[in-house]
């Protein structure tokens, strides 16, 4: 079944509250989403910054224990106009690096979601009116914290959050541990496009026509969010630093391929040691993001 | 000119030893490197162990602020056999996550010139006989350390070292800061294949048959190790932890676009916001190394 | 005024829950908490584990953008049992170090409230029965995290928490920033003893009677949580890395310095490079905690 | 026996250079050092700047897999000027922090020998002529460091180095494993005052008298650098980041505690778990610096 639903209201963390819909195993939801500063497809604002989620959807049936599958079937920008940060961060950069900039204001760009493209319109540099290809993404999603808690959409952890990965886009497969009743799954902070490490804490931050279909692996524990596409499987670590991040992601890695895809730990060590990828999700939010990256073909047939 | 080069010692430290050659900006030199072990082509132990580099290789007219420029002509397994660790490093999966693995000794693959391939032969897990399409690279090179230091061959720092990155292959240009005079170049630790970060310690080592051209780039001081090949520009970041060696990276790239790019510092870091990779080199040495990619089809026409 | 209060129920997440108590700026408490796992001065298991909290204890008139005022006017255990953690946890020890222990249950320890001492009675050990004088401490405190937030007990951030810092003892004036209406300030998580660190991820676990002062500063916001006693002032730094924590708390300091104790940033600065010492509150938690020292015999008079 | 030594040059790395001097196990040593800027008592530049050390000596018998002891028998500022930096590093504050500060120069003190204290002269601040009591300390020390490298002694490593703790003082006896024949030991960079961290990146620089005795402890390998004084032991881990630096010294404590002080695994756990204190050497140099402490008073009684 397909759900349309028109957000009324939002959150800034992920937690425990109140679902705006119910949704069966296997259901599709058609909604938006605003942007990171709470902007919607007309460029009104319509609810404070930071990231506003919508949401969150109850899941019948799901409990803890049971993993969340969310299919990204559309990410679409639903405007013309985007913006992002336009200076790199200063945890990206050496201590003693002294960025000699102009005062550092949002930079702004036109988009053409008919011909997915977006162009530079300010502020001026040598760059000109760069265009660039979309490459529409969501920079925060998933479902309830753990443990009760509520956790603030700026950042991330087991449940997802502010993961800000460009590899979530249209067609990706994620997997999100269930901690509460319901999963209570949540989505928002659409990035037009994104670079790695979203290093100036932003991508193309713009508001999202969006569907996804919700499903459920009752009784099948995850530690961190998984993904899959049409190449790859991969799993994501979240925290800082970034040994850390990426730690949480080789372990799950680890763990997934011998629970899930017929490898035993010889093999899962042996075909990392010299196949694995891994992609800088982002180093800016409070935890930052790895993923840990396996292209499909080389696991044993059949998983 | 090219210079047919039979190495007859080795060293494990990158600092200012006595050059076995000394070459002119522009020559070539046609050499062999053993492997991380000290093994020949011959497989016999020819040398003690630990990255044991072929050089160093003396620059005429090389002088301490100038940029080496190496173009990796060629980088060939010269054996049917190489090694690598089996079992994922402690320091890249959750310090609580205990590895069940039987008693971790080294896997064995054969390797097919010819074909460009290996094969898994040793130990038997459910990988099998995994076949891999080889992908041959450099693990450890550059030139004598700086501040007169004598820096060994298990790290990297500015001046290059045991890096590990996939990308040092066959084609590729790579930039060395000039710390001594005739900059003093070595090279070593071939892998016929590596997967990112190096987790398990080690590439599929094997002895190589290489060529390289060095030339100068007079009184153009670099901070850290540069690259490119026919589609991307590269900088590299070398220490602990991954933020550092990111940052390093950044900083690296960053200075670059402005100083050589034809880019302000306004549009460089436009540019990386929404365009940047970032590459994971290792993971496992005394200081890891981060790769900050930059597409050459985004730099401004001419540059 | 003095209210007793007797917890009926306990939090293991510091957010916005109902409050179990109104006071006045001014007023003190005296109540009692349970251990971290939830048992109390009777041995019983009264609330799940996991640090549970009594409170919250809403001040009347506390608004966002307050200082949060807690003297701890007494600390002290209620009971004869402690129990604490017998192996070093793997992140305060090289990854590559095997502990050879046998299977590692918790310690537990005979608490001689009269004498203030403590007596290892198992596990057997070449250090016998071993008696250390009582310093009791609270492990986790503060009050609603902010942007809405609910923050699990394990872990800490600016709002305070999990913080495991031996310095939070008897006679302690410690300050929280304020960012929810009242502020609902928790305690819990007594240890009787602890080490710098608290390596082992628990100190002497123990249920307290307790004494505390609430009082308010209007209009005056900090970062992170301060503290004072007789003889020096400190801020606290909670995140992960240590590196991280370590700027937290230096941050803070020097802010603290020049907003309250009439230095200007140069002087802040020259005294904190020949004076400032360092404390290791605890590498175990998700966030770690580090704490900045400065002597009040170094400040400027009537400061 | 006593060796009277003026050094006549100095280095700045930490290598098998030539030995100035033999002595025999149990011989003392009284010569001076330069500061970290290579100025000597008499304010006089002798040496370039970059922590010069003197030495190294050669200690007749030291082999590899020996531990070199060193009592630091006197350790005395010789003249009546020091300085230090004015500002503090980047790296111990928030990425985000913007220290506001005039353009930051060295800071002088004048230095009362006899007395025992430091008064600040230069620059102007709220602190005026702040006056602290003198606590010298080498800061940077150690052997020839391993694998036949050669170390800059603006970082540290297993071999000792720039570690900047200010618990190296008069009176305290240092441990460092033996690399090379000879150990040849280097010392130089005193301060005649270091608040924890170093974290401007100086402590109050300036000459020494100094007096020190070696010795060895034949076939007794150790780990990283040790040391004792009066009360405690103490363990030196030495490495980015600080998270890395603190394995080490507490990984070098449990192996210690085991190896020479008389107490099972099981046993040096519970200990620490209660009763280490640790210290934060530097947060500035290359590589930083925490101690890990153990009062003698703990230990089992004869070790």
């Amino acid at each position: 079944m397909e759900h349309q639903f028109t957000p009324t209201h939002y959150f800034t963390t992920l937690g425990s509250h109140e679902p705006v819909l119910t949704v069966q195993p296997g259901d599709s939801v058609v909604t938006t989403t605003v942007d990171a500063r709470g902007k919607d497809a007309n460029r009104e604002q319509v609810t404070p910054r930071g990231n506003p989620q919508t949401g969150p959807f109850f899941v019948e049936g799901a409990e803890p224990g049971d993993t969340l599958i969310v299919r990204l079937d559309s990410i679409a920008p639903n405007r013309d106009w985007a913006f992002c940060g336009s200076s790199v961060a200063p945890n990206v950069v050496r201590p003693d690096f002294v960025l000699e900039l102009p005062e550092a204001g949002m930079a702004e760009w036109d988009v053409d979601v008919v011909n997915g493209t977006a162009t530079l319109t300010t502020p001026e540099s040598k760059l000109g009116r760069l265009t660039l290809p979309l490459d529409p993404m969501i920079g925060c999603f998933g479902v309830a914290a753990k443990g009760g808690q509520a956790i603030s959409t700026a950042t991330s952890a087991e449940h997802g959050g502010n993961m800000d990965y460009r590899g979530f886009r249209t067609g990706v497969t994620v997997y999100f541990p269930v901690f509460e009743p319901g999963a209570l799954f949540f989505l928002g902070d659409g990035h037009a496009l994104q670079g790695d490490g979203e290093i100036v804490g932003s991508g193309l931050e713009i508001s999202m026509d969006v569907r996804f279909t919700l499903d459920l692996i009752k009784e099948h524990e995850i530690g961190w969010p998984r993904g899959e596409n049409d190449e790859e499987i991969f799993s994501v670590g979240n925290a800082r630093p970034l040994d850390e991040a990426t730690q949480n992601a080789t372990t799950e890695m680890l763990r997934w391929l011998v629970q899930d895809h017929g490898l035993d730990a010889r093999g899962a060590n042996l075909l990392l040691a010299q196949c694995v990828r891994y992609d800088l999700g982002n180093m800016f939010d409070p935890a930052y993001t790895m993923v840990c990256r396996v292209a499909k073909s080389l696991l044993p047939s059949g998983s």
